[in-house]
C-alpha cells in the first residue's frame, strides 16, 4: 500500500500546480495525474455536468490503485466532494478545506476569495470558513478571465495581466486591509488574507501579491492541499519509503503534445509520461495506447 | 421539405451570430440550433477531439429532420466538415468557404485572418483562399482570449478588450494597409481585408473596425455563411413559403438558463425553446425531458 501512486485530478493543467507542491513535500511519492483537457474548462459549468465528468474520472483513477486520491480543481471539489468521498475506497485530500483552514489561520480579518465563476457560486469556500470561524467575513469574487490568461502564457507582469487583475480586484482591496483597520494598534487583528481558489492562480502569485500589498496574506489553496496530503499519509502510516525519486505519469484526454509542453511549467517538475485517454463513442473513458509519448 | 428546418451548430454561444444573420436574410425559416456549452471552448483542442464531438451533434441534428446543416462554428469547419459531408444526406453549408470567398471578393490586397488557435493551425483559411485567389497573401493570428472575452460580456470598447486586440492586432496592422501601398494611385489595388474567422468576433467588431482604420475590409464568417445558405436554398427551391415567423429552438449540452440569458445577446433576437441535452454515462446524447425551458 505504501508503494501505491497517489492519484490526483484536474479539468486540466492547473492542478499540476497541487502536483509541484505534493512533489516539493513528498518528493517520494508516486503520482498519477489525470488532466480532463477536452472538456477544460469546468468553471462556467453547471454542477451536473461537472459531477457528471467527475464520476468518469474518478472511476479511472480508482482502476489504477491509488492509496489516496486528491481532488485538485476548486470548481470539481466544490461540485461534487461528497461524490468523490462516496465512490472512493481511500482517502480524499481536496483543496477548499484546507485553502479555508489556512486561510483562518494566516489572518483574522475578513478572507477575500477568487476563484471560477462555479466555485465563486458554490459558495464552499463560505461554508468551509464558516464551519472554522463562524461569523468570520468572507467576500468571493469570480475571476473567469484568469483561467484563459494563465493557460495562454501571458507574462503575469502583461500590462494586460495587471489590468484585469486591477479589475476583478478593485473591491478586495478596498475591503481588505488597510481600509479595515478598527483603529490604532488593531492593525494584527484586522489583517485579512485572500485565498487563490483556482490551482492556476499560484501562476499570477507575483501580480496578485503587488497588488494587494503586504498587509494581506495569500493563500495558495494548491500549497494547502499538499500539506494536507503530506498530514494525512502521515497519519495513516502511507508514506513511501523513499525520500526521492517519486515518478510523474500524466493522462490526458486531448492533446497529449500540448499537456506535455505546458505542463512541466505548471508543474515545475519534469513528467515522465503522458497518455492519451479517451472519451470514446460509448464514453467510456479508454486508453488509446498507441498515442502514449514517452521522454 | 421546404418547411423543414435548419439545422446549425456551435461549440457554444458564438453560432448564434450566424443565426442572428440567417433570421435577417431568411426571416421565415425555423431554425434548430445546438451548443455544446458542456465541452466549449473548442479552439485549443484537437482536430481528432473536435470530430468525435461533431459527429455525436450531427447525429443528433440529423435525427430532427433538417433541410440543411450550417455549421456555423470556425473551429469544428476546420476540422471536420469533410466529415459533416459525409455524414450529412442534406446540403452542408460552413463559415470558412464563404468567409474566404467573401474576403478575396471585398479586396485585392492581402487577407488577414483571425480565428482560435485551432482554426488558425489548420489553415483552413489559407487554403480556401489559395483555391479563389492563386497566390493571395494570407496573414493568420491566433487570438485565444477573444472567445473568454466575449462570454464574460466585457464591453468591447472596455481598456481591457482594446488592450487584448491591440496586442493580436498589431502585425496585421502593419501588414494590412496602409503600409503596403504599392505607390500613388494603387491603393485599391492593394486593400486588405480581415476575416473574423470565429463566430464570437461580430461582437467586437466595432472596435475592431476602429483598430484596424477604414481601408481594412472587415469579413464577418457568419453574414458570409448565411448569405451562402441563402443561396444554396433558392438554388434547390428549397425555401420556406413563410415570409417571417420563423421560430428558434435551441439545444444545448449545459446550463440552458445561462444559454438563454446570453443566448439573446449573441442572436440579437428572441429564443422560442432552450432544451438540456446530455452527454450521459453512455455518451449518447439525450434529451432530459424535464428540463426543458419554455418561454
Amino acid at each position: 500500500m505504501r508503494e501505491r501512486p497517489i492519484g490526483v485530478f484536474d479539468s486540466g493543467l492547473g492542478g499540476l500546480t497541487v502536483v509541484r507542491e505534493l512533489s516539493r513535500v513528498l518528493p517520494g511519492e508516486d503520482i498519477l495525474y489525470f488532466g480532463d483537457t477536452a472538456r477544460v474548462p469546468y468553471g462556467g459549468k453547471s454542477p451536473q455536468t461537472i459531477r457528471r465528468f467527475v464520476r468518469e474520472i474518478v472511476t479511472f483513477l480508482l482502476g489504477r490503485g491509488p492509496k489516496m486520491l486528491v481532488v485538485a480543481c476548486n470548481t470539481a471539489a466544490a461540485a461534487s466532494l461528497d461524490l468523490v468521498r462516496e465512490l472512493s475506497p481511500v482517502e480524499v485530500v481536496d483543496v477548499i478545506g484546507p485553502g479555508a483552514a489556512a486561510a483562518v489561520e494566516a489572518a483574522r480579518g475578513p478572507v477575500g476569495v477568487i476563484a471560477t465563476e462555479s466555485t465563486i457560486a458554490s459558495e464552499a469556500y463560505t461554508a468551509a470558513i464558516e464551519r472554522l470561524a463562524p461569523g468570520r467575513r468572507v467576500i468571493g469574487q469570480a475571476c473567469p478571465l484568469l483561467v484563459p490568461i494563465v493557460e495562454e502564457g501571458f507574462s503575469e507582469f502583461d500590462p494586460i495581466v495587471l489590468a484585469v487583475l486591477s479589475k476583478y480586484l478593485r473591491d478586495l482591496q478596498r475591503i481588505l486591509p488597510p481600509r479595515e483597520f478598527a483603529g490604532p494598534g488593531a492593525g494584527d487583528n484586522v489583517a485579512g488574507a485572500l485565498i487563490l481558489g483556482c490551482t492556476h492562480y499560484p501562476l499570477l502569485e507575483g501580480a496578485i501579491a503587488r497588488l494587494m500589498g503586504p498587509a494581506v496574506s495569500l493563500v495558495s489553496s494548491a500549497r494547502a492541499a499538499a500539506g494536507e496530503a503530506q498530514r494525512r499519509l502521515a497519519l495513516r502510516d502511507l508514506h513511501s519509503q523513499r525520500s526521492y525519486g517519486g515518478r510523474l505519469n500524466c493522462f490526458t484526454t486531448d492533446n497529449p503534445d500540448r499537456f506535455r509542453r505546458l505542463g512541466e511549467r505548471f508543474g515545475g517538475r519534469s513528467i515522465d509520461s503522458v497518455e492519451l485517454v479517451a472519451v470514446d463513442e460509448q464514453d467510456h473513458l479508454t486508453r488509446h495506447g498507441d498515442a502514449k509519448t514517452n521522454p
